[in-house]
């Protein structure tokens, strides 16, 4: 027996992507944003509504990064979602992240954040949210890596739960992709 | 240090969306797609190749559903994932799945995977391979619902590491969404 729940975002797993930006003055900012993934191969959509000050610094720099959200930096992160730039002129300060310009775009790497996806601004439109970015080169961490590859048992993303408001780690490795269906061939 | 590790879909975590549609007989159709997200309050983007039997009974139907897959269906959801609706006619009958067609849309919705969004197409671009879908609905099987909510503890969504092709559990809560931030403020 199914239940309708209405029209709502419920995803599973959501991401927890934290948007970094500067604004015209080189200031640094960072959002939390749950609404968005990857859309090919190099891209990333991304929806962020006008009136977010990650919006009009985007619009003006052309660039972003986004960086998953790990168990490390939970309070950081959630932070940065709870608390506007557009009110709260100490906000990274508040982080205790510390800035890094990237070297492919015009946007901050939040050091503390392992991984971090460097994003030229292919589109933003206002009216649907809609972001839209390049992948120009993906950063991670040394702490993360093993054989230069991501280190899921180095590396704790987090996943965000939207029917309760919940942040969850990755748990155990179930199953591998594009091999364990094969026994049904 | 960081390393660059190229420009590449390195998103975590990623879902593991499965996409159903009928074709113009009303043979339904299941593919696994990772590159996805919600995109608004009641939308969904997911990429899609023009390629897929999926993007040419979109285009017919102009509806489909996505259902996140979850542990119990993982090895069928990995097939459907590494074979090709243009070339296995028999690829919902090897599944197990059962199929019900919606009742909001024009597509169908596998009894077996208990979270499904029921959408309307708004837009398929075959060019840059983006599927925007309106949800119209989300049914939820009762086994995984505790109080008329989604219950982690009874869903279990797999997760997609984009480097190691591996397929994850959400694990354990480790914080709260618009709350363990204030603590920073």
């Amino acid at each position: 027996m199914r239940n309708d729940l209405g029209a709502k975002p419920m995803l599973y797993p959501m991401p927890v992507l934290i948007l970094g930006t500067y604004d015209e003055n080189g200031v640094p900012n960072a959002m939390n944003a749950a609404w968005g993934g990857i859309s090919d191969f190099e891209e990333i959509t991304v929806s962020i509504s006008a009136g977010h000050k990650t919006a009009a610094n985007v619009l003006k720099t052309k660039a972003f990064t986004v960086s998953p959200a790990d168990v490390k930096n939970l309070v950081a992160a959630d932070f940065v979602g709870v608390v506007s730039g557009n009110k709260e002129p100490d906000k990274i300060k508040k982080t205790g992240w510390t800035v890094a310009k990237s070297e492919k775009v015009n946007a901050p790497i939040f050091n503390e954040l392992p991984l971090t996806l460097e994003c030229e601004m292919i589109s933003y439109d206002p009216g649907t949210d809609r972001l839209v970015g390049k992948i120009v080169n993906v950063s991670a961490d040394e702490s993360i890596l093993t054989g230069g590859k991501i280190d899921l048992t180095k590396f704790c993303p987090i996943c965000y739960d939207p029917s309760e408001h919940g942040y969850y780690t990755m748990g155990e490795r179930v199953g591998n992709a594009f091999a364990d269906g094969k026994q049904l061939q």
